[in-house]
């Protein structure tokens, strides 16, 4: 049986975005089904045993017979070796290549607007640079789309999940709408039914454990 | 027979850090012979041809008996895939989730002082946040390097290639010599015979390339 960690409830600024969605969504795709562990945020988080399982005392952390692992983009990877939907064999290093890029090249342009209103940065020079240099990456991005409807090829695999996610955070910006290929590459992937389910389930989630006034 | 690009010459501030090195410590640690293909930094990165290959205009890419690559992260696992000096058998899943914790848990955490510098965040909340949000990062990793000697075991993997290098970023700061079990983790790896080889052969080709005054 799988087993997964997500938060109980997290404020709505966030909803939609709490990284289990990648995990939920790779596991809806694949058909296999899973068990939620919910986690109060909070002392729980900074359990020795807690952090046995997440070393950064975040969600997700997966669980599957005796094996435990943490770090949303590895579970998803880990998850898609067991299913053709989400990796065909004969694609794995691309599957890879795409998934480590939505991860890296593009989430550190991406996750750069969000961290600096987080930090307080002000409307100026520092935060047009951060936007130029997301802008850059979702242009060379939507390029490699023009040639075909997801990032790795043809059809959907698990770099879709880890790059369209990576894409939701920029969802309080006009980013990804400025960017046409990107924004209809972004609504594609959003659309499939595997996604909706794990929205739905995570929304659910945190409104039933909502703080009551 | 592999083949990688890497910058012809790049400036002082950045030698040590393109990710070019990554990919050679990985197949120096490998053992396997490759073939260097440099780059002049310029509109030979913006060519078609260029784009194809690394989408970024970027380097490293990677070629391998027609299998093309990019993103220095997946580029290391699939080199790790092929050896057990990277990757053991037993310990793939670990591997790749401590590849992807340096690559995004921890990398965006480090890369956010670095980015801000460069995007002319001056001092003050803003940088001081940040430097907090790595510092967090590194104390989670350094609590975790207090059991083994390597990120992933007591021996030494692909997934120490990736945070080791991960951690250099912070070179201009004194985040990782003030987390002692960091910095002496980072000591280790790069104390590394690949490691040394790898950095000579990048700084080599700058030296042989600087431009003349």
């Amino acid at each position: 049986m799988i087993r997964m960690t997500a938060y109980k409830w997290v404020p709505t600024a966030v909803h939609g975005l709490v990284r289990d969605l990648r995990v939920r969504w790779a596991l809806e795709e694949a058909g296999l089904p899973y068990e939620v562990q919910l986690v109060e945020r909070g002392p729980e988080q900074a359990t020795a045993e807690f952090r046995a399982w997440q070393p950064y005392g975040q969600v997700p952390a997966y669980e599957e017979d005796g094996l435990t692992l943490f770090e949303s983009g590895a579970i998803v990877l880990h998850i898609a070796e067991k299913s053709e939907a989400l990796m065909p064999k004969t694609l794995r290093a691309q599957v890879l290549q795409w998934s480590l890029a939505a991860l890296n090249s593009v989430e550190m342009a991406t996750m750069l607007p969000m961290l600096m209103r987080f930090g307080g940065v002000p409307d100026g020079a520092p935060r047009d640079w951060a936007l130029d240099f997301c802008r850059a990456r979702l242009r060379d991005t939507a390029a490699v789309l023009k040639d075909r409807d997801y990032i790795v090829c043809e059809r959907f695999t698990a770099a879709d999940i880890l790059m369209a996610t990576v894409l939701s955070e920029l969802r309080d910006t006009d980013l990804v709408e400025k960017e046409p290929g990107i924004a209809a590459y972004h609504a594609r992937c959003l659309a499939r039914p595997a996604y909706k389910k794990a929205l739905a389930d995570q929304l659910r989630t945190f409104a039933e454990n909502a703080p009551t006034a």
